[in-house]
C-alpha cells in the first residue's frame, strides 16, 4: 500500500514536470533553461529514489525488529573486540595482531546461532590444523636449504590449495566444512609463506590461533546471550507457517471456485507459492541447525533432516494446488448445474483436507502426535469417498439411458465439455488428499524420531542409563 | 551404477564379518578376541568409507573436468601471489603486509568469472571507501583529545557497522553489494582502530588498498585467461538444457501412459524435476552474470533478468507435468477404450508441445527468432483443438441417446469413473499447451531484447553512432 502511494506521487510529479516544460517551451528560452529543468528533474528523481529506499528500509525494520537487533549485536561485538586495542596488556599479549580478532568477528557473525557456530567451529579447527601443518612444512622446507626453500613452500601451497578447493565441491564436505576448507587454505598459505620472512613462526601461528579464539568466543557469547535467533527454531516455525499457508490456500481456492466469491483475500490464496519457493532456505536452516546445542524444546541432534522431508511433501501438495488454480482460472467455464452437483462434496474434501493440514501444523508445533489426526484423516477419506460417489452419479446426469426421456429435458443435459473443468478439479482434489496422507506420514515420523531422541537424552542424563548405553555399544 | 556396485560390495563384506564372528563364537575365546574383531571391523569399515569417498570424488572430477581445472587455477593464483613474499623489493614495497594479497586471492577466487568480478569490485570499492572514511574518523578522533579518542572511534565503529549490517538485509543491496558491505565493516574497523596504535595510519590504509589491488588483479587475470567459466554462459546453457529436459519429460510421460510401455528411460521422465529445483542457481547465476564483460555472443548488459522469467515460465510448465505424472500413476485405472479414443490426439498434443519446447531451446541457443516457431505453435493449437473435439465426442460414448441401443452394447458403455483419469490428463495437457504459449512469449522477449542490445552496442562502436547516442541522451 505505502510503496504504491509513493509510486503514485512519483508519477504525478513527472506529469507536473512534463506540464512545466511544455508551458516553458512556448517562449523558447534556450539551452540553459532546458539543462536547468533536466537537472532539477534528476535531483528530484534522485531524492524520490532515496526516500523510497529509506521507506523500504524502515518498513523492513518495523516488520522484523530482530533484524535491527542483529545489527546492534554486530555493532556491540565489534565494539567489545575493539577493547583489545585500547587495553595495552591485551594488545601486547597478541603481539599486535589484534586485527585478526576484529576480522574474525566481522566474518563469523551471522544472524542465526547455528550459522555463527558453524563458522566459528570451522574457523577454529581449520586454523589449528592448517597452522600445525604449515609449521611442519616450513620445518621441512628449511631443512632443504635456502635454494630449494621457496620451491618446497610453493609446491606445498599449490598442492594443498588445489586439494582443499576440490574437496569444497563434494556435497557432503560442502554442507559441513565449506568455510573450514577456505580458512584452511588461507591459514596454511599465510603461515607457510610467512616462515620465509618471519623468524618466530611458531609465535605467529600461536598469535593467529589465539586471536581467532578471542574473536570466536566473543561472537558465540554475544550471539547466544543477546536475543538469540536459532536456525532450528526458525526452520520449525517456517514449517508450521507454511503448513498454515498451504491449508488456507487449498480451502480458499476451492471455496472461491464453488461460491464464485471474489472477496477472498488474494494473499491468502497465493500462500502456497511461499511453500514452492522455500526449499533453499529450508535446506540452509536445516544445515545450520545441526550445529546448535539443545535450545527450547529441541535437543542437540533433533531430527532436522526430517523437516526437509516434510518440506518436500508440502511442496508436492503445493504443485497440485498450482494445478488446481489453473483449473479455477481456466477459460472453459463449467456448467453451473454440475458445479452445484459436486460443490458439497468438493467443499467437504477441501475443508477436511485443510483441517487435516491445520492439525498437522498443530502437531508439529507441539511436537506430539495429535489424537485427532486419525479421525481427521478418516474424515478426509470419507469425504473423498463421497466425492467419488458424486462423480459416479454424474454419469446419470450425462447418461440418460437409466432415466426417462422427460427427465432428461427436466435436468437439462449438460455438454460434456462443461463437465471437464469440474471433473479435473475434483480429481486433483483427490490427488491432493492422497499427498496429504504422505505428509501425515512424514510428520508422524518426525514426531516419533524426536520423541525417541528425547528418551535417549533423558536416559543419558541418568548415570545408570549411561552405563547401560555404554554396555550396549 | 558404479556407486551401486560399491554399495553391494559393502553389504557383502558386512555379511562376511557377521559370518566370521558367529563361527568364532562357538569356542568363546573371551574379550580380547571380541575387541580384535570389532577393531578389525571398524578399520575395514573406515577403509571402505574412505574408498567410497575417493570414488565419489574421482567420479565428480571425471564428470566435470572444469572443477579440476578450477582447483588448479586456485593453486596457480596462490603460488603466483606467494612470489610477493619471495621477491624482496615487492615485499618491502607493501610494508610487509603481503599477507593481505594472499588473503584476497583465497577469499575472492570463485569458480565463475562473474562471481569473482563481483567480489573483486566489491572488495576494492568497499576497501577504498572504508579506508578514506576511517582515516577521516581517526582525524576527528585525534582532534578530540586522548581521553575521548577511544569513545569517538568506538561509537563510529558501532554506528557504521550496525548501519552496514542493516543494509545487507535489503534485497536490492544484498544482491549487488552484500560482500562489499562486509568488507566495508572489516576495513573501516581495522583502519579506524589501528589509528590508536599505528603512527602512519595513511600508510596502513595505502598498503591495504595496494595489496588488495595486487590480489584482485591477479585473480581477474587468472580467472579470465585460464579456461574461463562465465556465469552468463552457464545460465544460458542451463536454460537450454532445462528446456530439453522439460520437452523430453512431457513427451515421455504421455507416450508411456498411452503405449503402456515401461521401457522409457526413467531419468528422462524425471527430467522436469531439475527444472523445479533450479530456481536458486538460476538466480545466483543471473546475479553474477551482470558483472561480466561481453563474452562469446553475450554483450555486457545482455538481458540476463529475462532468463529468470523464462525459468519461471518453465517451472509453471513443470508443475503441470508433476500433476500429469500423478494422473499417470493414479490408482484409478482408465478404461482402455477411452484411452484408445483419446490417445491419438493426446499424443499429438504432447509431441507438438514438446517439439515447440525443443524449437524454443534451439531459438535460445542460437539467440534468434526461429522462423518455424509460429508454425509449431499453430500446430500445437490445432492439436489442442482436435483433442477438444475428441473430448466432445466422448460424450457420445457415454451418452447413448444419440446412438441406437445395439450400438451401445457394441461400443461397451464405459463407467464414468474410468473416464476421469484420461479426462484429467487431457485437460492438464491443454493447460500445459497454454503455459507453453506463455513460455514462447518470454523467449521471444529475450531474443528481441538481446537483438536490441546488440544493435545499441553495434551503434556505439561506430563513432557517428556514439555521437547520435549522446545527442539522444
Amino acid at each position: 500500500m505505502a510503496s504504491g502511494k509513493e509510486l503514485c506521487e512519483g508519477v504525478e510529479w513527472r506529469i507536473r514536470v512534463v506540464d512545466g516544460s511544455s508551458e516553458v517551451l512556448v517562449p523558447p528560452t534556450g539551452l540553459a533553461r532546458k539543462v536547468w529543468l533536466r537537472t532539477k528533474g534528476l535531483i528530484s528523481g534522485l531524492g524520490m529514489k532515496v526516500r523510497m529506499f529509506l521507506k523500504q528500509a524502515w518498513d523492513m525494520g518495523a516488520n522484523d525488529p530482530r533484524k535491527v537487533i542483529h545489527c546492534i549485536k554486530v555493532g556491540l561485538a565489534l565494539t567489545i573486540v575493539s577493547l583489545v586495542y585500547f587495553m595495552r596488556p591485551l594488545y601486547d599479549g597478541v603481539g599486535g595482531n589484534a586485527m585478526w580478532a576484529i576480522m574474525t568477528v566481522v566474518v563469523v557473525f551471522e544472524p542465526t546461532v547455528g550459522a555463527t557456530l558453524y563458522k566459528c567451529l570451522n574457523r577454529v579447527c581449520a586454523t589449528c590444523l592448517a597452522g600445525f601443518l604449515a609449521v611442519g612444512v616450513h620445518w621441512i622446507a628449511s631443512q632443504s636449504g635456502d635454494r630449494f626453500e621457496p620451491f618446497v613452500v610453493g609446491a606445498s601451497i599449490f598442492i594443498l590449495a588445489s586439494i582443499a578447493t576440490f574437496l569444497r565441491f563434494i556435497p557432503s564436505v560442502k554442507s559441513m566444512f565449506d568455510y573450514g576448507a577456505m580458512i584452511f587454505i588461507l591459514t596454511f598459505s599465510i603461515v607457510a609463506i610467512s616462515g620465509y620472512r618471519v623468524d618466530k613462526l611458531f609465535d605467529l601461528a600461536h598469535q593467529r590461533i589465539s586471536t581467532i579464539i578471542i574473536g570466536t568466543s566473543l561472537c558465540i557469547l554475544v550471539i547466544m546471550m543477546v536475543c538469540p535467533i536459532w536456525s532450528g527454531q526458525e526452520l520449525h516455525s517456517l514449517t508450521v507457517r507454511n503448513m498454515d499457508k498451504l491449508s488456507d490456500s487449498l480451502d480458499g481456492c476451492v471455496t472461491q471456485y464453488f461460491t464464485n466469491s471474489n472477496g477472498e483475500d488474494d494473499q491468502k490464496l497465493q500462500g502456497y507459492k511461499c511453500v514452492l519457493s522455500s526449499k533453499a532456505s529450508e535446506e540452509s536452516m536445516a544445515n545450520f541447525a545441526r550445529w546448535e546445542p539443545s535450545h527450547g524444546r529441541f535437543n542437540f541432534r533433533h531430527p532436522w533432516k526430517q523437516y526437509l522431508k516434510i518440506g518436500a511433501s508440502m511442496r508436492s501438495c503445493a504443485y497440485c494446488i498450482e494445478a488446481l488454480n489453473s483449473c479455477i482460472n481456466s477459460e472453459n467455464q463449467a456448467a453451473e448445474s454440475i458445479k452445484k452437483h459436486l460443490s458439497t462434496s468438493c467443499l467437504k474434501v477441501s475443508s477436511s483436507s485443510s483441517s487435516a493440514i491445520k492439525e498437522l501444523a498443530e502437531s508439529v508445533k507441539k511436537m506430539n502426535k495429535s489424537p485427532n489426526m486419525d479421525l481427521l484423516v478418516e474424515e478426509m477419506n470419507s469425504a473423498v469417498e463421497e466425492l467419488h460417489n458424486d462423480l459416479k452419479s454424474l454419469s446419470h446426469l450425462l447418461n440418460p439411458s437409466t432415466t426417462a426421456e422427460n427427465q432428461i429435458s427436466a435436468t437439462g443435459l449438460v455438454p460434456f465439455m462443461e463437465i471437464i473443468p469440474v471433473v479435473t478439479l475434483a480429481s486433483i482434489l483427490i490427488e491432493i488428499s492422497a499427498r496429504i496422507e504422505a505428509l501425515v506420514g512424514s510428520v508422524e515420523e518426525l514426531v516419533e524420531e524426536s520423541e525417541m531422541k528425547d528418551k535417549i537424552v533423558a536416559k543419558e542424563e541418568k548415570p545408570e542409563g549411561t552405563m547401560k548405553a555404554l554396555q550396549r555399544v
